[in-house]
């Protein structure tokens, strides 16, 4: 599912594990971060895949295991997808709608609320601009957490919205 | 939830325990017959409701919730729901899709399999023509149902799908 690498522990200081999450029935990327105040660390990320030639029930339950699994070893505090705009192919937005359901109930289930980001906060959070580029936003998803290596597209958005949930939290602590 | 009533018990005869499945998010309609050969009977039906004030991922959390206590109480053999076609509104589908997906994996986990139905192909099963009316299926339903008490339309749809799926299967039996 993906590389996993403990965070070296500092005594008395806040982090929050945060597990960042792009949903997809083929594929669903997960990244996985520490924030330290405005410190990011890269805790470990993946994809998800499910079995193609499987019925559609059996494709969403595996996605279901999994993705347990994976939270129950690394017990995140949050989590944080992408809000899902318009897709033009109907067929296509009832497929990742699925997936993103079981995505979402199988955080809720294990009491981890879930941030959602538009697209264009994401870019904005990581890139600095709205307008960016797909490149643009892996390489500094690269650039801010040094060392990581990326298992795929959908784990680079992971991490991205990841991310973007940390800076979020950061923020608000900021604000109260 | 709705409306449960026991079977009675004929010794000796094969009968098989169907669940059909209307998903939404708002509410999802459940329906549960009893096959034997052509005889069918209605065990219950009623629908589940997700608080519209929760957020996303509880709402999902709570209808797997309800939905795998009902396949707990209830032990179906089999499952049903409809094939999905293209929404006219791009953001309904999604919200359908969330759920749907939900409601599969729920299916899927507790081991039953799971029979996908045309719209068509339900009006023509349980009133003859595949152009029918709602309303008609509707009144069939109760026809084929005697003494049922609907929970509501979405219920209704799922012992609608639910006779489908155990029409299919008699005609699956007589053609081995």
């Amino acid at each position: 599912m993906g590389q996993l690498r403990r965070a070296r522990g500092r005594a008395g200081e806040a982090r929050l594990r945060i597990l960042g999450l792009d949903p997809g029935l083929g594929t669903t990327g997960w990244g996985l971060i520490e924030a330290e105040g405005n410190r990011l660390t890269h805790i470990g990320n993946g994809q998800i895949k499910t079995d193609t030639a499987a019925a559609l029930p059996r494709r969403l339950s595996a996605l279901a295991d999994q993705l347990e699994a994976l939270i129950t070893d690394n017990q995140p505090a949050g989590a944080a997808v992408e809000e899902v705009f318009v897709n033009k192919n109907p067929q296509s937005t009832l497929k990742l709608g699925q997936a993103r359901g079981v995505v979402l109930m199988c955080a809720a289930r294990a009491g981890i609320d879930v941030g959602e980001y538009s697209p264009a906060l994401v870019k904005k959070a990581v890139v600095g601009t709205g307008g960016a580029e797909k490149a643009q936003v892996h390489a500094m998803v690269t650039r801010l957490l040094p060392g990581v290596k990326i298992a795929g597209p959908d784990a680079a958005d992971a991490l991205a919205v990841a991310i973007t949930h940390a800076h979020h939290l950061a923020s608000r602590r900021r604000m109260a």
